[in-house]
């Protein structure tokens, strides 16, 4: 099918996706879609290793990457002691709670290094968002994304000098006009229901209003679509093409570890929750015993970004470590129907990916 | 178009309009769509002089009901001071802000009779809802809706038997089983977007998962619905027919006051928050300083259903006499999307509101 995004970038069908794993990306570029890399958490170096292999299995065709400008960011001191960094009382609420819940602590020796490295990976400064760029524009990119606001104009002007379209992830109409002032190609209007960080305003509601706000810029439907119909229902609205995440997490390739992902199967639409547990801001999760102990009327207030996300990074090694999916939590919005006796696993693997989402006018 | 529903009733367009407006039931039913009264607040005087009006002006087009019959419901002794009844502490809270906002308070001999008429209203017990099912069965009623829950099983019987088909709205797919189970003959699915009470998962989301789950009964897809796009996508996704409210209440019919219906207008769709301040249940409703109060730290629980919608009255009245939009709310959604020059206002009027939802299959 034939619509702005699929005329803009040269690719068959206007089905994007955003990942974290270079399998998922190279495979949906390779069936006709548009793969986007999830770079923002990334050293330098693993993203040049990650672009290099999709570069090798794409066969040619564009792909693109997501990422995190922060103007304001600062770079983070994470001291002696990186425990201390992200907040006394929020840190002893959340690691006692699953001391308590027998969830055994990790040894300090081992947490040292690794929380280092996550605080960094988690400093979106400018240098590090260019530095990024500047290893991303060793390839070929076609699309390059700001995943949460505004990308500065010089980014844009770099990208376009480039022959490079910049997206944008939005939660409201007014961002989205702010986006297309600022010169983004493509907005990604992203209802409240996506995982993730997110608006108030839902699928069914947001993409139409988008579309009609910005036209004719094109659209990209984002939250709640996992399955062709929903792509119909997105194209209906007035949306150019669809970007999808969770879809993309049941796949084996995905980045989930084996435990998360059976949380993931056993997650129904109702376990998809808002928390501001997870990052300091609403981010839909899957909802566990973490994000109902952010919910609970004893929780301190969660800290704010980037800190709340690297203070969760020690309870969510703790779970994993000791295989506590009660404790496991993602990003993520559970499309799990089975149905007519398929089995959702299967459905899941990539080799079903994006022919599940691929509208052929017959949802 | 044909589908299920429009088959089962005769109708010409799957367009269900709920409305506590008698004009918009009619107008509705005889543009080819389905008027449903909302019954559950009314007297069954007033509930029979509503429906002869609407008998009087469909010209033989079916048209339908929608009653609670909440299982545990007692009736409410509101004693000798009406006030108390609510709850002392979260009475002051909020009579307490607004007098501190110079909201003049409303005389005590004017609330005493009404606040009475109001809870009585409110009581939402069996014998209520039966006699009100006593009145509405003297007209040829076509579709009997359950707004919240099971109706009991001797009612869905005692429709059937009269050729009555009941219908039933449901937030989640276990619901929506649930009710079929108990012999429901259509479901509507409400996302979270809708106005009035809601659960977590959105349309986009909960759709097709409810028309999954129950097929082949049909499925009318309710919550964020205004216009003829929202409708092709619900067709998309799999539903029989749409099921719509808030884009009712800004005709100039609707049963809002001139200065409520302002408020709608002015709103954006980002205005439309889910508080417990209105009845007690998660309910999505306009935002004002009604809804950030129940919001603020220092607010006491609000009380159970129908305590708090008890309470709520007395301040609805208060901003309603002083003219007060910034603490007016209602449950809706706010379905504003300027563009191409028209005005919404005029767009809402009912000589619009048909046409504007006709699926045309050109959305």
């Amino acid at each position: 099918m034939k619509t702005a995004v699929t005329e803009m970038f040269g690719i068959e069908a206007p089905i994007f996706a955003f990942s974290h794993c270079r399998d998922v990306v190279a495979a949906v570029s390779k069936a006709g879609g548009m793969g986007v890399l999830g770079a923002a958490w990334m050293t330098p170096e693993h993203l040049e290793q990650e672009l290099k292999w999709i570069d090798d299995h794409v066969d040619g065709k564009p792909y693109g990457v997501d990422m995190v400008f922060a103007a304001k960011a600062e770079a983070i001191d994470i001291g002696t002691n990186p425990r201390n960094v992200v907040g006394k009382q929020q840190y002893d609420f959340i690691n006692g709670l699953m001391s308590e819940d027998g969830v055994p602590e990790l040894p300090t020796s081992e947490v040292e290094g690794w929380y280092r490295e996550y605080a960094e990976n988690l400093s979106f400064t400018q240098e590090k968002s260019e530095a990024l760029l500047d290893v991303a524009m060793k390839f070929p990119i076609k699309f390059m994304v700001s995943a949460l606001g505004l990308a500065p104009k010089h980014i844009i002007d770099r990208m376009h000098a480039a022959n490079i379209k910049v997206g944008a992830l939005i939660g409201s109409a007014k961002h989205a006009r702010k986006q297309v002032e600022a010169g983004v190609d493509v907005i990604i209007a992203q209802g409240s229901e996506a995982g993730g960080h997110v608006g108030t305003v839902s699928s069914m509601v947001l993409w139409p209003e988008v579309v009609d706000a910005i036209a004719p810029v094109p659209v990209l439907a984002a939250g709640g679509v996992g399955r062709g119909r929903q792509m119909a229902a997105a194209m209906a609205l007035g949306a150019q093409g669809v970007w999808t995440g969770s879809v993309w997490l049941g796949t084996v390739e995905s980045e989930l570890n084996p435990d998360l992902r059976e949380v993931l199967y056993d997650a129904s639409s109702e376990d998809a929750l808002i928390t501001y547990g997870y990052t300091g801001k609403p981010c839909r999760s899957l909802r566990s015993k973490f994000t109902d102990a952010w919910a609970r009327d004893d929780a301190p207030a969660p800290l704010g970004v980037p800190y709340q996300s690297i203070l969760s990074g020690e309870p969510f090694r703790r779970a994993e470590r000791a295989h506590r999916k009660d404790w496991m939590t993602y990003a993520a919005r559970p499309d799990r129907r089975p149905t007519q006796g398929t089995d959702d696993r299967e459905g899941s693997g990539l080799r079903h990916g994006v022919g599940i989402l691929r509208y052929d006018g017959t949802p």
